[in-house]
């Protein structure tokens, strides 16, 4: 680029104010229409779009030039600010009262056709846009989403680092120590046979750090997981890791809250509520069926078994006396349930593990369900009362042991819900829930493996059943969930080596595996290790949720595949031998994969 | 850690006006003595330092439980603040007017005995330091240094979110395309046989960026780069990566000037001067033999050739004749120099080609050296007139072909300048080298390589000579050098594909190979690309200077060895053979490895 056409303003900026002023503006051609001979340009960059006229009477070369411009191709123009004809003010463009009258116009690089057009409503397939990325980056709704991660990204680091906090960059070729999830392996070429590992979170370094009396640690870091990717994961994910030393939770949720509100408050305007309620991981269970509850809207779930305990339904009466349990929730002003619709919505909680769903529908003084001529009247009034069932409204019941009740409830809840359109538009509901089990059982693994993970710190109260009655333990983590999605989720670490011991025995991990893993980390906590615990927050769905979006790819400027794959530069790709000879590997079945 | 142990106060906090507060402090036991019964323990955080005294005669349990605290041990305390007797106040110490009175002691973590003190000036090895990296991360030099890299970072963000950047994350999981350096590949387990590469830079990104309209990237970006380590370097590394749209070279030396000025300003006080001074490529080897010079001293090389063309001495005058040439510095208040040295001088410039060193030696009215007696009287005077040679200094002259003396008379120039200490200290010289050639000369590929990367602009007045004479085109290229040290290098970079597939083909990358590789890049270029340019700074260097240390290992929280090991954790290690099998991987010889 020479100085000619070095841009006087951008293409968001002109106004009323400029009218008569000579301009240079460059940008991307977004529209283009010809009305008999005289040429109108809808230039685009970054901050807007401003309306160009070319006018064949006035500057004939240049309107032709004008004439042919192909979509999207990169210009500059040298023009006259006017004021618009009035019928021609567009109130909606914030450069709509000007017009620039183009005299000059110079083409830095054609365009091809594109294989899509750049609108925020494309009906491009996901595959065609990922593969254009470069393309569909240029939807405005998209370039608004990526400066909002970008605000978010500065707002977040402003507030910690005005808390005292202090950004550290941890190390991203790691040893692998896989519990939990898998790890993305990176091979040693100086070391062959030997291996780093991508972080899954820099956990370990944090907590060493604060050994190393750094105090309070934050950092916006790219973590990695090699899972099977279902529905909305990416491999790689972005984390807002935190870290602090000589507190309790409270100071956890003290900081956190305070970030939240600032962050949505200045990103979206958005006023949250401190202090966010806290909901033990229990009660979530059994209000809601689920440890994210969403609580923008109500339909707790409630036990009704002691109101059908001894009632003539078999189904209800033999889940209860054999130890199950019978719940339902509520859907206010569902109208009638069509038998085609009950037949879907039992057909969504058996994926649960439910084997049926009941249905009790009032209509005026009529009250339909399959099974009213099981129940006594006092027994239907009794469930309709504890509901306040009002006319037009539906109950819904699963009997079953208690998890399923809760699973296929809590999922029932948040389809009926966002089905029947309960769930208010541009409402956060953030809680906290704590009280976390410090382990869970695996049944692939026959084992139990931590909840959290195995560096959280058990109760108090509880920690002298760490080995006899692990499953009984209560944590000391906590997840932030905003409606109904784990935004963030911490714990107060252990800061002692004989506890952290006893935790890997609680695990099954027997010492010489505990040590090879994650002796380093033990060792430090022999050095004088601070009491000490932290959290991270998803960054990803954290401005997911901001930007009011459904997927994080809609907030990630290079997403992938859901099997892992950029569709921009074909990666994963195969790599040459001479690659492979030098880390010392080699395929496992050359004919298949080389 | 409950509320009773809530620290009331830093350990850098406590001043005159506090006396007779009840405080609680916590932190680690820095030092300690037992003056006959009285405990004096020094308690250091992040913060500070703070002396707590235990009497026995007051609390005589918390004494003793204070006289037997191990060292770096973690406590809490609660007590009074006090004034000093005046002879034992510490005009050194932030806290050094008062003391705490100490009456309560809690231990969170006692400490085994320390495998070296947490001092400065550690005599610990470096391998040990490393091992310990926890320990060694408590020495107050390194935390200020961590400090001070997370203050840079805020301030480079903070600067650049103010210029209207947007920081846009790019992935780590990316095609393995390796030109110039060697790749870390990343084994994909759904596409066995396939990998990912990790980022030696987000170059095609951020350029795929501005063809996305994002007009102006920035990014602190870790990136990797599988070489063997020499000196300072790490397998990782960390990035302040910038792009823009619509621009020239000045437009990048005026932002990159105005962050520097600002962020040596905030974070050491330190007033830089914009505008940086600016020397083409070929006038820094030339006067500093190096592409890279170092502008706090002088010292410039000269070229001595056309006054010792016809002496009498045959190196000279046969290296003129052949096509070389005869350079020299001179060095001011040199003082004599021995033998012993001169021969070790020598030794040193063998290393970088030459074949010798000439040294002249002015002692009053008298020159020494060796070739004083084969050059005329008038040559001699003419080469001490030529440097302005007095009583006291010398020069040191190499006769060789011009790569040479520039080479080992640039490397020669650095190490006299350092051993007689004529590098004036906390001084800062930055200049833009610029004009760098497009390709260099591989000897080993037998091809031109890129001299920047292959997307760099060619100069508009050199496009032509791509194919023909690629070796004679300039690049629109510039390197940020700081003190002897590049820091930042970027350039404007190719917009159009046609220039781009020139550029390949200039770098001997066919097309299919080129199509393969950077397909995505050249199609991107079709659909409406901006002129831009970009650059990148090394941030550990960047921070390594501001600190002024030596090393980029003491700016980095936990960095490698020069193998591209983690002595702390390890890492690389062996991974499970069920990691290798889900990954479609073996080892080369499993004999050897495994």
């Amino acid at each position: 680029m020479g100085q000619k056409w070095k841009r006087t303003h951008h293409c968001g900026e002109l106004r009323k104010e400029h009218a008569g002023k000579e301009v240079i503006l460059v940008g991307w051609v977004a529209n283009h229409r010809d009305l008999g001979g005289v040429i109108f340009i809808s230039l685009r960059d970054r901050w807007g779009i401003t309306q160009v006229v070319f006018d064949p009477s006035d500057h004939k070369e240049v309107a032709e030039k004008a004439g042919s411009l192909k979509l999207e191709s990169v210009i500059g123009i040298r023009g006259k600010v006017n004021h618009r004809p009035s019928d021609m003010v567009n109130p909606n463009m914030n450069t709509g009262d000007i017009e620039i009258e183009g005299h000059e116009l110079t083409i830095f690089n054609e365009a091809k056709t594109l294989p899509f057009l750049i609108r925020d409503e494309s009906d491009a397939s996901d595959e065609l846009r990922l593969q254009y990325r470069y393309l569909d980056l240029r939807r405005p709704s998209i370039q608004k989403n990526i400066i909002l991660r970008h605000q978010a990204a500065q707002i977040v680091r402003r507030f910690f680092d005005g808390e005292g906090f202090i950004e550290i960059e941890t190390p991203f070729l790691m040893k692998s120590t896989p519990e939990g999830a898998r790890d993305y392996l990176v091979p040693s070429r100086i070391h062959k046979g030997k291996f780093y590992a991508l972080p899954q979170s820099p956990q370990t370094y944090k907590q060493i750090l604060m050994v190393s009396g750094y105090d309070r640690y934050f950092q916006i870091v790219r973590c990695f997981r090699d899972e099977d990717l279902r529905a909305d994961r990416q491999p790689e994910f972005t984390q807002i890791d935190v870290e602090m030393s000589f507190i309790s939770e409270e100071d956890i949720y003290k900081v956190v809250e305070k970030l939240m509100v600032q962050l949505f408050s200045e990103t979206i305007g958005v006023e949250l509520h401190s202090p966010f309620p806290k909901i033990p991981y229990t009660e979530a269970l059994a209000r809601y069926g689920t440890d994210c509850p969403d609580l923008r809207f109500g339909m707790e779930i409630q036990d009704i078994s002691h109101l059908v305990e001894n009632s003539k339904f078999g189904v209800f009466r033999d889940t209860i006396a054999s130890g199950g349990k019978v719940k339902a929730i509520h859907l206010e002003k569902s109208g009638p349930i069509s038998r085609k619709q009950v037949d879907g919505l039992t057909e969504f909680v058996k994926t649960y593990g439910a084997k049926g769903l009941v249905v009790i529908q009032k209509e005026g003084d009529e009250v339909r369900s399959p099974v009213a001529k099981f129940l006594s009247k006092e027994e239907m009034q009794s469930i309709l009362d504890s509901f306040h069932v009002a006319d037009g409204d539906a109950l819904f019941i699963v009997a079953d042991i208690d998890a399923i009740c809760s699973k296929s409830l809590g999922a029932l809840r948040r389809k009926l819900a966002a089905d029947w359109n309960h769930i208010p538009d541009n409402q956060f509901a953030p809680c906290w829930v704590v009280d976390f089990p410090l382990v869970e059982w695996d049944e692939e693994d026959k084992r139990f493996v931590a909840a959290h993970h195995p560096f959280t710190s058990p109760k108090k109260e509880d920690e002298d059943q760490i080995i006899s009655d692990p499953d009984k333990v209560r944590a000391r983590a906590y997840d932030l969930v905003l409606n109904g999605y784990e935004i963030a989720g911490g714990s107060i670490r252990i800061h002692q080596r004989q506890i952290q011991e006893k935790m890997f025995q609680a695990l099954g991990i027997d010492p010489e595996t505990a040590e090879r893993k994650f002796g380093f980390l033990m060792e430090a906590l022999q050095y004088g290790a601070p009491p000490h615990g932290g959290i991270a927050f998803g960054f990803d769905r954290l401005v997911m949720l901001l930007a009011g979006e459904a997927s994080i790819r809609e907030i990630i400027a290079f997403p992938k595949t859901t099997s892992a794959m950029s569709l921009m530069d074909g990666s994963p790709t195969k790599v040459s031998s001479r690659q492979l000879e030098e880390l010392g590997l080699q395929l496992y079945d050359k004919k298949t994969f080389n």
